[in-house]
């Protein structure tokens, strides 16, 4: 007995202001919809078919390679969608469990769904539902003897005695395909609305004797995302499960709800991750690493025992006990050599920092590679752009390049060499040379009186 | 029939431990009195009368201009208060209603407010009420049969079996003019304080045969900012109703807990904010932007699909699609036009970069004007001070400022005009032309042995 | 009768997954059991022993002078320990009272501690419990009549009444000496761990009719740290008591819950505190100084009226009126006298500022002292390395450093000297004298002819 899951994804959500389709959303580097199908892992179902429709093709390309899709042209409810998933999947059994999910409920978790599809041989179907303290506008599950699910009432048809009910219907259901099959052609689209609705199968199930059963969860579990700050509430909740099993892991979170990790994010057991640290893409991070206050790190690897603060982080390799920050800007190509160091006001894109090698302050090193052991100086630039081509600077091992040097690309910096301060250079230098551009020192005495007439000057102007 | 404010906004605030009298702490960019009279919006009353004391000058400073003042100089009681504030409130006639609110209770909202106010025919007044948990010290609302209110009962006057009452007077009320005139003559101050109070007055009319009701809310709304950790507390909820309302309205904020927006602040749907950002003032952010983390911005304008992040701005203004940061610091004055960049350790002041001009990294930008498509290297400064007068620095169009270029001002550099990296330029530079400072490189070869020596002798030392 | 404290803290702790021994992690810059020692600061105990076990060395270095030690080799049980600490406590009476913490508890608040120990004549012993939502695996407390403890029953030898309870043994006791050492005498190992448990004892003093109390607290309370995600809420709980105690102090903090304050700091009445702001060690905040926003402070003080922002301070003195940042790192030896300023972009390392002098943007400052009213200017460096050697810059009053000059130490620049920008200075400078190394600025016309062939050719050729 296989598992199929239709997802009902079609929805525009205008709610949420944005030219994504509402699925599509991004958490924590996955769209919401990715979140529902993985949430479907417990059940390893035999396929899985998105039903998709409004920013059809935006949908499409967020999808696993394995998903099936199926167009839902016109908006005409819940069942109709169904049925157009179920024409689409492809070896779909009688008696084969079908799970119906929505694509903007991102907090299902694999066990929830697995115990969903779960259903014992005298069942035909299952559902979930949520008790909620204030149930208006749901549709209430009524509990017939034994427990069985005896119907659904929408809101607006309950009786008294049923709006005290607060047990919701949340809408996802598990129901044998031939029956659901069966059902959905008896389903119409007589309402208000005109449309055909999916919850219409369980009272058509119900009074044909079948047995269905209610699953219970939290509300929290099953809510849909339909605008921002129900967005920003699933974000909380899944950063929360995320940063919870790392610390569980082994990884020490000084303050969880100030600390940004996506799924995609690998964090070894050992590691330390201070506030304000935003981890993406397919960043690690190795054990014995401190990474924060206040990085943004994506798609980056952090070897083991570095040290990272107040940094961002693009693209870059760094390795093992490399010191990184405060205010430090690494940019895509950057490779951090062991124990190499990029301190404060610098930025590299495009470089490689061999072993030990430092800069330490106020630099920009694009398209350079510097050997190993060499020290930059604050100030100096990798001068790679000319207004037309980018160029190289290479540097040597135990060089030591000047406070302010220029380099003037494309330049190579022999092994050992040294350049004076405040230089411009813009020839090669051999291994062991020093280079220096500079003019004499020119001093005029008494300049400050100048300065000090002019001030008084203009004070007294003032 | 009218409805008159009376705002008691006397008291000093010790317990905050600050200079500013405790009505005027600002939350959120408003002082706590500015929060109660924007409370009663929805009342749109007749008269706003602030009866002020402690700091007397520093509350008139920050009312709305339509606002009346009273002095009490002397602390009396609420009850005095309220008459100082009832002789001098103009226009109120006999069947008005006056709302008595305090100064210090920010998280009231114009829906209660104007609840309070809209009594029936046949109410003489209304009083706010809350159920708290723990009652202790709190004056005790006595319900009469019908629910009206019997009576307010000090904790120290309550029997055992008042003590478990849990509905407390907030001390908020709405009674009509003319009974609250003649109650308060009758108000005694022949108690342990030697203060009339002006809760009397409800025993009083009580006892006269009037009808008083009381609005239950919850205590939250209700609560008096006393210290400075109720002052947090009061940020904490009227940022979250901040957010919430922008949320709601399509802005896309990552974590509401951990972003920081004034409600004088605008920010247009389709906007995204990262944690860490501070908005304060008059700042607007259009659609599309890209806000954080960790930006702050005071009074400045973003465009529509820029990017900031990591970024100090103040009394910026940034176009359609700009990029700012990561770690920039814009300062006032300052004017990105569309399509322009500021890179990383780049600060502006006073300086206007045109379209698509860039500064992308270590570079000092006063008193400029960059023209368009203008590139300026890493390490540029504009030499604005010489320690007696700002200079202005114009660049043209199309220019490349090499990297470390000094920009001595006052200096025009000409459309497409280049400067060498290092160069000092003293004087202006003609159009299409290249400017260079520069003196010849010279290399003396193998000096690291110099330098080696050196070290093997200050490590032999050691 | 004096009381004796014996703290067990001999585990392990695998599951932090860190080298250091559970009880020796920090919270807020103190080790767990540092917590728990000082939760006995109200009972004042004649002495405080440490029964250490795994990696006793370590959790030794950690421990306060006055406190002895005793090691546990083999691990028993909590019985065996606690036999161990009794032998290794000096001066304990008959009639002491012996109180048994555990090293991984940070919550214990000195109240309950004091209280725990305070027995009445009539009891020979208190234990701590807490009434869990759900008791699945603790021992229950069962209460004989009048509520004295009737004993302690294991989760699993409950019967189905007793599983009801929800009253759980914290573990936590205080028994008089005489009677804790004979009954440990009696205490088995006849059990399926083959360890003494001190649990036990709680039995057997029952069984011989003593009286014995339980004081109910809260589960947090009690928490024993035994993941990360627990420690992670213990310094949660912990940061929100300092910070309430702060507040209500009268510091404004404008989040609590993004503020980190480790309890070693001190901040004054008057100060405001920013989000994402980081204070540590030894560091103090005076009246009137504004912190953050995203500040880090180790070992600094900061001066009345000061304002820090975006900045890292390691070590640094920050004097009256300072101003620092945005994007400023102060490292250790950074002297700020009063109302001197380093802005944005500026690092400074062993660097005294006399008073009012500035250093406004994109500096390094190294191993230098800025004399009074001094102005250094943009991308300015004091060249203080050689590759061997460190050297010093000394600049006089009233200076005036132009932008992007190399001050190449050791150098002396006079009282109100000058330099020019861009000027590499290697020899000392005179009192009011100008100092300049500078070539003559050179054009050459047309060069932007050049530049657009090569664009054309380059663009022609992609």
């Amino acid at each position: 007995m296989a598992a199929h899951v239709i997802v009902l994804a079609a929805g525009e959500g205008k709610r949420m202001k944005s030219d994504l389709p509402k699925v599509a959303h991004p958490v924590l580097g996955k769209p919401l919809l990715g979140w529902v199908i993985d949430a479907t892992s417990d059940l390893d179902p035999a396929s899985i078919t998105v039903v998709v429709g409004h920013g059809a093709d935006q949908v499409r390309e967020i999808l696993p390679e394995a998903t099936n899709t199926a167009l839902q042209a016109e908006r005409l409810g819940t069942g109709h969608a169904t049925q157009i998933g179920l024409d689409a999947a492809e070896g779909i059994s009688g008696d084969d469990v079908v799970v119906v999910l929505y694509g903007d409920t991102p907090l299902l978790t694999p066990g929830l769904i697995a115990e969903l599809a779960n259903l014992s041989e005298d069942e035909t179907g299952r559902l979930i539902s949520a008790d909620v303290e204030d149930p208006t506008g749901y549709g209430r599950v009524i509990r017939a003897e034994g427990g069985s699910v005896g119907g659904i009432v929408e809101h607006r048809d309950c009786t008294p005695e049923q709006l005290k009910i607060n047990e919701m219907n949340a809408g996802l259901y598990a129901i044998r395909a031939n029956h659901l099959i069966e059902s959905l052609e008896n389903v119409t689209n007589d309402n208000v609305q005109g449309e055909y609705y999916l919850t219409d199968v369980v009272g058509l199930l119900v009074a044909e004797g079948h047995k269905l059963s209610a699953i219970k969860t939290t509300p929290e579990e099953v809510m849909g995302i339909n605008s921002q700050d129900q967005l920003a509430e699933a974000r909380r909740e899944l950063q929360r499960r995320i940063n919870t099993e790392l610390m569980r892991s082994g990884v020490a979170i000084l303050d969880p709800d100030r600390t940004y990790i996506d799924e995609s994010v690998s964090v070894a057991p050992g590691a330390t991750i201070y506030p304000g640290t935003h981890l993406e893409g397919s960043t690690s991070v190795a054990a014995g690493a401190r990474i924060g206050p206040d990085v943004f790190a994506v798609d980056t690897s952090i070897g083991a025992d570095s040290t990272v603060w107040y940094a961002v982080l693009r693209g870059a390799e760094i390795g093992a006990g490399c010191e990184v920050g405060p205010y430090a800007s690494l940019r895509p190509g950057t490779v951090l050599e062991a124990g190499s160091k990029i301190g404060t006001f610098v930025e590299t894109k495009n470089t490689t920092m061999a072993e030990d090698s430092k800069a330490n302050h106020l630099a920009y090193l694009g398209d350079a590679i510097v050997g190993a052991r060499t020290n930059v100086g604050a100030g100096v630039v990798t001068v790679n752009y000319d207004g037309v081509d980018k160029s190289k600077t290479e540097i040597g091992e135990d060089a030591f390049i000047g406070s302010d040097t220029m380099l003037v690309a494309p330049i190579k910096i022999g092994d050992r060499a040294t350049t004076g301060a405040g230089s411009v250079i813009t020839k090669d230098v051999d291994d062991d040379a020093l280079a220096v551009e500079r003019s004499g020192q020119k001093e005029i005495p008494g300049y400050s009186s100048r300065r000090a007439a002019r001030k008084a000057a203009k004070d007294a102007k003032d």
